[in-house]
């Protein structure tokens, strides 16, 4: 047997890692990873190719997809997610539940696996963070989210990390969702002002930086009408990650900068469905490998369409191993049967 | 927390299992729930797309696939599989090596996690024991293999658990890999006759059931020239599946009836590269389900196109974590970040 490890984290292993490293500074390491790799993107050597899997009706309607991203020597990572919207509702678990798997490129082991459900929310709310650091303002100060559940919490840890955020103004089309906000996020210590449906082009016409992370099914968005212009408005559109689910109006998006985080992503499932090729701005590595060039988008009407990108979650999880190994968190498994004699599948059992 | 647990096996569990349970049962087991599988096959409920993933020259030349295999209420299987051809010679490492995620499709909860080498390796063998059931003569008793590697083992394995075997005729291009094959083997108390390259055309002419596992890299194959005309040869075409790579010579494919394990990804990287659609032959799939309609290919030229199913691997996959509960093997992990508040995915912590 070689002496090949596999280390594996469970759910509590990740909990002590974020007492012991602490929330915040677990989300800034990740803001500022994903900042590095993106700068540092070389195709020559990553490759991350569109999200594939299987997507079924029955026995729920549900997806199981893997997102693998490789990144020459940093290893390759393959996330697998399923979303299965059912889940809250009839089985008290989260629509998205996703592990990671962290490869060796050399041979191909496993050097690490761990659950994905915590770091794709966590990694979700950096990208949003790391677009407005590039596309926003940067005296943005009232932040409206509309779709206050899973996906709000990340977003608004994630923008009260990088900008001086005096108020928050929250709708969901279930008013139960909304009013539970402001406890969900309460170690932010952010001014929540929760609204109604009669005040949500208030919302649109305050916000600095507008988040929408809807659920809505495909056919039903776009989840609110255009609303008259504004000079510096940020949009990150997260919750469109599903053929034929849009979240914003055409009005809107045509006459705004649209960055795509992963464009063959986003025109198969994001807001980018919306749009011809020519109506699609730069995507985000173009504007931060360079941000000079781009500067200027942060006076204008921008949005960024979030699809999530495997990048990310090969941040989050090389971030969160390390820090375990460090800390001596989970355990390290002989998980793969390597034969002592490569040309003997069975060398490693006693016959 | 929500209950749900994910029982995950180490290697020594996989041997300790194979050792209560046998290693000839499970090879048994995994051919016959191979063949009810595939018997059962519905294509309005199972779906497997064809794998895909990152392919890469550095840090050597490699490639991390993922083979996603839904079946409805009996759970998906995602295979990761890496294949880096450098690792037996460099690393002292298969060139396969294989992780296993199954998941429960009605919420995507996964349910187990294990070790996908070993098991590539017995479904391998299996699928050719299975096709060889329904193609190959059956009173086959010379079984000729060309590429001694680790797939000649449990081809030999599974082969032995279906024929009455008189003798192997054994050839490889490195004289050291076919002389280790008898003693690798052992434990099947075959005759063993390793021949070498002048002796191949008399392998071919001998065999009843001919076995070719080589891994000669894409532009080398075919691995023989065209032979005279035989009347119930029946070939498992197992090495070819990659881009580009080849095992048998067109001429041979021409006049034999080709029958992939899996159409789509066949075309793509199996012998039948080389062929027209037209030139194709029923898959595996439509042999099984309709038997008699096929029982005289047992007296003809066939040819098993073995790529590798994600079907294969799922039903693998699960009867070895039923025998792996059954007796208590494993360990039952909390391995997700399931939060109590589906809507807050920080509520797992303590913050």
């Amino acid at each position: 047997m070689s002496g090949l490890k596999t280390l594996v984290l469970e759910a509590s292993d990740i909990a002590t890692l974020v007492d012991k490293v602490g929330i915040h500074r677990l989300m800034d390491d990740v803001i500022g990873a994903t900042v590095t790799a993106i700068r540092d993107y070389d195709p020559s050597v990553a490759q991350v190719p569109p999200r594939s899997g299987v997507h079924y009706l029955k026995p729920e309607w549900g997806l199981i997809e893997a997102m693998p991203a490789h990144f020459g020597r940093s290893g390759t990572t393959v996330k697998l997610v399923g979303y299965h919207p059912a889940n809250p509702v009839s089985y008290n678990v989260p629509s998205v539940v996703a592990s990671l798997a962290v490869f060796d490129s050399v041979t191909g082991h496993l050097v690490g696996f761990l659950d994905g459900t915590f770091l794709t929310a966590l990694r979700t709310g950096a990208a949003s963070a790391v677009a407005s650091k590039f596309l926003a303002a940067p005296d943005s100060r009232t932040i409206g989210i509309i779709g206050c559940g899973a996906q709000a919490v990340t977003q608004l840890h994630a923008l009260a990390r990088c900008f001086e955020i005096d108020r928050v103004i929250a709708y969901d089309r279930d008013p139960g969702v909304s009013a539970s906000l402001p406890a969900r996020i309460g170690f932010l210590g952010l001014e929540v002002e929760v609204v109604d449906s009669d005040q949500v082009t208030g919302l649109l016409e305050r916000s600095d930086v507008l988040c929408t992370c809807t659920s809505s099914a495909p056919g039903d968005g776009p989840i609110f009408e255009d609303f008259s212009n504004r000079s510096h408005l940020h949009i990150n559109a997260i919750g469109s990650d599903f053929r034929g689910k849009i979240e914003l109006p055409f009005a809107l998006l045509k006459r705004s900068v649209v960055c795509p985080d992963f464009h063959a992503q986003a025109i198969a499932e994001g807001d980018c469905q919306q749009l011809e090729e020519a109506m699609i701005g730069p995507d985000l590595k173009a504007v931060i490998q360079d941000e000079s060039a781009h500067a200027q988008l942060r006076d204008e009407l921008t949005v960024f369409d979030s699809t999530g990108w495997a990048l990310e979650d090969h941040v989050s999880a090389l971030i969160v191993l390390d820090y375990a190994r460090e800390l001596g968190l989970g355990r390290d498994l002989n998980f793969e049967c390597l034969p002592p004699d490569p040309k003997n599948p069975y060398s490693f059992l006693t016959l």
